[in-house]
């Protein structure tokens, strides 16, 4: 038939459509809680089409939670007003003043843009910071001395994120919590993803970074783990393949899937529609550690 | 990256995907009624392209209802228990017995594999005949002389229907109703869609055709017309450009749409995936029927 | 007073209505799964009257849920496509044409007939086969060696029927599964009755038979065992009571209440509104099944 | 059969009951307000079937509530506690202290009575009186003077009495108001009756009377007139067909029928299952006033 | 400035409404069983406080239930109907006439006046008695021997509560329950909140008395014992700290604390606004029976 | 009574609680939209004040909505950040650079205090800016020529605000808009909270400011016009008894109230618990402007 001919190449990208149609059935009602930071925060390309993957996730009836990060704009602002950053063994002092700003740049900026971009992609998104509805409970983080407003999350309202997902928003979180002591406490965007998502029972923990994934060769982004049971992965940990910055992650991924949720990924969130490369294609990107030891299902 | 280089087709997927966004979006939550029948129901590899087509669309948020003919097995049927067809001016006259067969054929074989071919393919769908729930009632036809048991739709159950796809069904229909006499008749299937698209306030009636749609030159599938509106229509019907078989289909379209169906489509349903061409991509296939007079509309 | 004399018969009518509020009080809300099947077919008056019961049991409160065989059609059916039944130790070998048949009898005609009696009575019922929303999944019987696509049901959609009749229809079920392996399976009637009873934790399991009920003495209705505990009934299996038509109905009744059913019954479906007689009057008829071992309620 | 001569009378019993169907069908759902009162008050068989006739109305799914009047238990109290009673004009005089005997009589002992006989017999009833829920608002009644607290219907709770309805619940209304002034009134049975009709849009006001309905001749209980449409009724008003207790009575009807109700009917409630003669059989009984002026319905 | 000045008491008022929202916070959404009987019945100043009271805890978010005892009236009325009271060891023996008078007093005037003077006062009650929907079930007392009509409950209809409540009704209960038998049963008020209390597991059970609490010192009010457990009042009962009057009461509230009532209150009605006193200020009024033996809340 | 002698103060403290009721009863379920703003905002004992009478309004039935305004914390900012405030006739010109300091201000700090002291109080606040869930979509403001990124509202989700209200939730709004252009819009927080007030058809609007109301004397508060319907008001706008500042929230009223709003008003936010004067008591302060021109309410 020469309509064939014609449709050539709409009838290939119908069949691509089709092709992830068991991804969608395999998801079909399931949170997700992606946290969102680092290098893909810089490249409005790059945001643009997280955004994007997003936005479809919840119109193919997932349930995807954003939780994000600062990335350099606070170091920017903190600057602007003449803050010094002081470290303790390389980690922030966050007293008072700094944690304003901190809070004023995640929540009334950085918050609000990708909220806005959302909205504009087609999707409805709410912009929440720990502090709305008590959304996020910490107390101080004193793990590593007395380094000022850091916090360690101990509650979730997860009755309100449910109601909100119900009704068809998309939730983004920025990761400023409530203390218990009334103050404002920075809480560590992974930790914060991870928690949430171990409270949700979350299908999946997908941490966006600025790396493939776990390389049993740093070098080489052929190397990468591609599954790992968290069990195993508690091992690498001490082993010399994981990098300094890889460490938190990994761990806030074991905790993650201990704590209840299904899998959880460290992909590259510079990687054009790596979310949907993840959840709707059968190759995946990225490492993704699971509960099973082998995972013999099809997708 | 090298990531990029290796995930390069993936991403090209994924890209596909996220182009189909805004049809996903603009369609969410709409009615399109399927008219099924004619060539497409002979390949068993077309059958599982628009069936597939059919699940994707209810999993990402339309509410798709089918109404199917009976293609060459009521035939076959016929010929195997030896009722003779007699026609009178081209009509054939279905007596009692033939009737009985008729929806033989049609509920107990078509409609069955219809609806057992969607749950295979992930969907969930329900199977109906005009008699299930009083589906569709109707009255002997009579504007051809009395040919027998062949009935015109007098009322839906409409009630039902939503009800059906309120609870994330795929509704099947065979066109056989029941009576207000109490007997069972057969009615065109094309007329049956058009009527439940018309009462449903359907956004979309469908007819999947063996033909590319109208066309101004009939040897020249390029020439075909992509939208006109009702009225404009109305008078290609009194023009020799509609052979005699669109003639039904184009009427059946128009009356969808006078009585507020949004649109109203005659398409290829030989194509692969024409109904993913239609819907989701911006080109979309075969014939337009429309309210309006002109469509300034993005996509 | 005059009134009372020219009322009397209404009176009296009006007192056996009133005789009849106890068993609908007692019954009200509750489960009745019937498996309807047999000669009760073929009497159109009979049918008639077992239809009127049904609507008459939902419209005071109960939700009877029906399960049909097929009677003397099928085999009219293959004899007059030339489709020669084959035997083995007096199985019917059920070939892949045989079983496109029986499909087209069961839900093409029968099924068909019966939701539309009651519909004509004044009931809401839909009729159903095991591939509607995957309603019975089956896998191939073996017990009697491989004789083709009869199946046993390893599934049933227990959410689908109870939301048909929360909604206020009454579901007809043609004993018509879908297989794990897709392939369509013909199931037993009274066997597919009982399994569906079982899941719906069913108030009652009825079997509308051709005989009385379990004989004492096999020439004497009078002897009829008018209630038997599901263990006493299993020694009856082994007796000579017991004729070889009645085993398997017997079998599947102790199954249904060692599964969960409170009462299951044989009754003789040619009597005249024997479902009536069953539920809504003190002495009941033919045999009922328990739980306990002795039933002193007063009903 | 011999089956069949065993149950015999049985099967005539549920050939009655399957008889009712239509009827049963025809009213389901629908509201039924009934006033008791009278001399089917003091009979203590009669005031049991009217109840069983009502629990039954509301098992087989009508909406029965029911409006009482006093009967003779309030003149025995009123002597009894030595309150005289006073005429103006064949008028009681309804002076505080009466008023405050009136409310114990209807509210603290036939009202409760009714409740718990109701209960009794296996349905679920509420006592209620107008005060409650401020379900009767009345003023003063000055049309035959000032006679003291007696009250005239300005307002009716229906959300409430939906409520009650649609939990399932018959409610038992004793007709005593609260006023817009605060005081206590009491309000005539029947009108009270009528006005919840109307309010309710009741499909049937029923008036449980000591007489056979409106006759032609007032000494023959055959001469009856069993149909009237309410125009025709006001010209029997003015003619002396009507006896002086009956005036009142007709009156209610007729205003009940203009207010929207559908059929208001008089009939003799001392007639055993005088309601169910009534409602379910085709003969009806008394006189029914009816909005339209010929009835052509089947039931 | 002068605005301050202008304004001075009104913003004193506004300081103490703030000062109720911890309370009104604390106490939102639980249910309050209130028993109002004794000598607050006959001061209608007092009357009317306890009531507005009770239509303010419903207003601010509480569920209050309320019991009512009989007071005089009872004895008035027996009096004027030459019912002679008999006692056995100073307890009325009930007869069948006494049953209906006291009765007929408090279901059709005591529990009316309460509930009209609710509704006069903003609130939306509805008066019971344990005869509507079997709210309160009972059987014979023979605790202290046959003293004829006086009953124990044996079972409250909660569901039918809970859902008046919810409906934001406030329900007004007469203690006249039902008997087992079908006769009526007179039923202690103060046992009845009781138990009606522990079945809903309500927050608070308030005996509104004519006494202070309970006093260390009989003469001096100032003695009185604020806040005791019950198993620390269970020795008290043995004491000669409680008077004979105060003994059922104080029985009556260990065993609701017992049976899941978080707090019981033993207060003097006759102070006016006593009950807001006790669920709205900080120094709370009377005795409090817990469950803890230590309570260190801040309230 | 002694006992009344020890709680003399608590029962004086209950009486004003009782006094409430009566317009607790009238605002029940009321949407009241109350503008923050200006020097309420400095003093943190007067802040704590508002957010207490907020929390008491939501927990006695209201629907208390906030918006608030920067106060001098955006100067504090700018200057910070060494932007230049430049000015066209005494308007800021609002350009990017600006905006986005604005917002930051705004959103992620004043408006997370709010909502966290709302939250510490006990009550239950979320935080929205404009957009949100597109909570507040603008356009360019150029009735001042162009000065920026200053909007005008032109859409609210009204939807989302009803939901979050009925969900149990206080919204407290910050007035930055999502443009229509996709860029962000400083909005005036008046009028933002006067288009939200008619947007909802809430029952009052309440302007916080710094001054007693609309005064006839400028220079004595006793002078204030405690009531004026919105069409005389029209009349004052062109008077010269209306300072400058005044002028806006005067129009913003009259437009609220023409648009369906039932009552404006304009109080002086820094006496203590102006909000609950303003409710609950029957002076009420500041300025009211209504739809009617006589108010005969006895509130």
């Amino acid at each position: 038939m020469i309509l064939e001919e014609i449709y050539k190449e709409e009838i290939e990208k119908a069949k691509i459509l089709v092709e992830a149609l068991p991804y969608i059935k395999k998801f079909s009602g399931k949170i997700v809680v992606i946290k969102y930071g680092g290098k893909a925060m810089d490249n409005d390309q790059i945001k643009k089409m997280i955004m994007q993957d997003i936005v479809l996730m919840k119109y193919v009836g997932l349930h995807p939670v954003i939780v994000h990060g600062g990335g350099p704009e606070i170091n920017k602002m903190l600057k602007r007003v003449n803050i010094e950053s002081k470290f303790v063994n390389g980690l922030r002092i966050t007293d008072k003043e700094t944690m304003e700003i901190v809070e004023m740049v995640l929540v009334g900026k950085i918050n609000k843009e990708i909220t806005s971009l959302i909205n504009q992609l087609g999707g409805s998104a709410i912009g929440l910071s720990g502090k709305d509805a008590n959304l996020l409970i910490a107390k101080k983080d004193i793990s590593n001395g007395d380094i000022g407003y850091v916090g360690e999350i101990v509650d979730v309202n997860k009755e309100f994120l449910i109601t909100i997902l119900k009704d068809g928003y998309i939730p983004v979180i920025a990761p400023c919590a409530i203390g218990i002591d009334g103050n404002t406490y920075n809480v560590n965007a992974d930790t914060a993803a991870g928690k949430i998502a171990s409270i949700l029972k979350a299908d999946k923990l997908i941490l966006l970074t600025d790396v493939a994934g776990i390389l049993r060769d740093r070098k080489d982004e052929r190397s990468i783990i591609s599954q790992i049971n968290y069990q195993d992965s508690k091992e690498l940990l001490n082993s010399n393949l994981i990098t300094e910055g890889m460490i938190p992650k990994l761990k806030c991924c074991i905790q993650a899937v201990e704590e209840g949720v299904e899998r959880a990924h460290i992909i590259d969130g510079r990687i054009p529609h790596s979310l949907i490369l993840e959840i709707f294609t059968k190759k995946g990107i990225g490492t993704m550690i699971t509960k099973e030891s082998y995972n013999n299902e099809n997708f």
